[in-house]
């Protein structure tokens, strides 16, 4: 098909579309005169699965274009996959909390001993984690911290089901490519369900505005 | 405090600073000449949390304004604020798997059915659901979204731990404040958490890139 039609199967723009090409998202199509190139179902599925990455997942270009590198080496388990995953993914710092970093980066380290977690040394994601510990630290929210054996049950239970996912898959591009899409969409999927978990459990478990009148009976 | 030392202290550009003066997100300081303005510790905190939501939060400016204005407003209970920030966090939308977005949106109701979940009918989480299961669906990963009751689970011991950490500050204020920050940076916190917790269990449950060999015994 013609870059239009690509357009108007995919919903990208002509001018998107050029533009991923440019930036090494999206092969380029076969030329067949000097200003046409022919697109395949490849094209369509490959634009899908940019457009979930980076309108549903929220993922920059740049981070995009690292995972499915990544994904067309097709040399990878899906195991090493996930960890090269948060590599490409965990570049962003922030000077936030810097004073309590040592704070934090011990919490962190006594939250893994209890829970046994065999973690690399270098891994981003303890990095990140120490990162909004050391935020929530300085920003008096050292309740919330403290309250990160909870989530960290929680957040073992939902890997459980990552790793089931990815692990029924056949295949090690299907394998890798579980791995990206599960964990980047996995966050906002999990992200609306904590929501939707919070708007249910908020009507039972928090006072309404007049709710410490009503608590002690003054009804 | 004068803005340089003002910046020296929080870390943020004077340019910067200005920029969230001109933005709404930060109150001016009060004027002491024509090109002078003194600032306070309150601002230093403000400065804080607003690099706390943008910079480890992943919120957008225009998102960080609202929910400073909301919790300016000082007016919503904490439930209220918790709605509220859905909403105001609820306006990306995305044309990705559109045809799935029917099936995507039954699935939902039945999940949510299923869980005795009570939900708005407008409920931005329930529309941010709906769009990546419709997503997850177009890349064929329907397999993810039969999941989403182990997710669902998971996310509501989350929320409960969450409710219980706003519910146990007192003041108004301060309550509202843990909704927002505890919802936002606890995004980042429990993404990090999901991965250190994948990278300990994908050590015992995924087979490295020869474990098909060794697990039929061939070493």
């Amino acid at each position: 098909m013609r870059i239009a039609e690509l357009s108007r199967v995919s919903g990208v723009s002509p001018a998107t579309i050029k533009y991923y090409v440019r930036e090494g998202l999206l092969p380029s199509g076969v030329r067949t005169h000097r200003n046409q190139a022919e697109y395949s179902d490849d094209h369509v599925s490959r634009l899908r699965l940019i457009r979930a990455l980076v309108d549903i997942g929220g993922v920059s270009i740049e981070a995009a274009k690292e995972l499915l590198t990544l994904l067309d080496s097709g040399s990878l388990s899906a195991r090493e996959a996930l960890g090269h995953m948060q590599y490409a993914l965990g570049g962003r710092r922030s000077p936030v909390g810097d004073e309590q970093r040592e704070t934090a980066a011990r919490d962190v380290a006594a939250l893994l001993e209890r829970r046994a977690w065999r973690i690399h040394e270098d891994s981003p994601a303890r990095g990140a984690l120490i990162d909004v510990c050391a935020a929530l630290l300085q920003l008096g929210h050292a309740d919330v911290v403290a309250a990160m054996d909870d989530y960290a049950g929680a957040s073992e239970a939902i890997a459980a089901t990552d790793l089931a996912l990815v692990g029924s898959e056949t295949g090690l591009e299907r394998m890798t490519e579980t791995a990206i899409v599960g964990t980047i969409l996995g966050d906002t999927l999990l992200s609306a369900l904590r929501r939707l978990a919070q708007e249910h459990l908020s009507s039972t478990l928090l006072p309404p505005r007049d709710g410490a009148a009503r608590a002690t009976g003054e009804v």
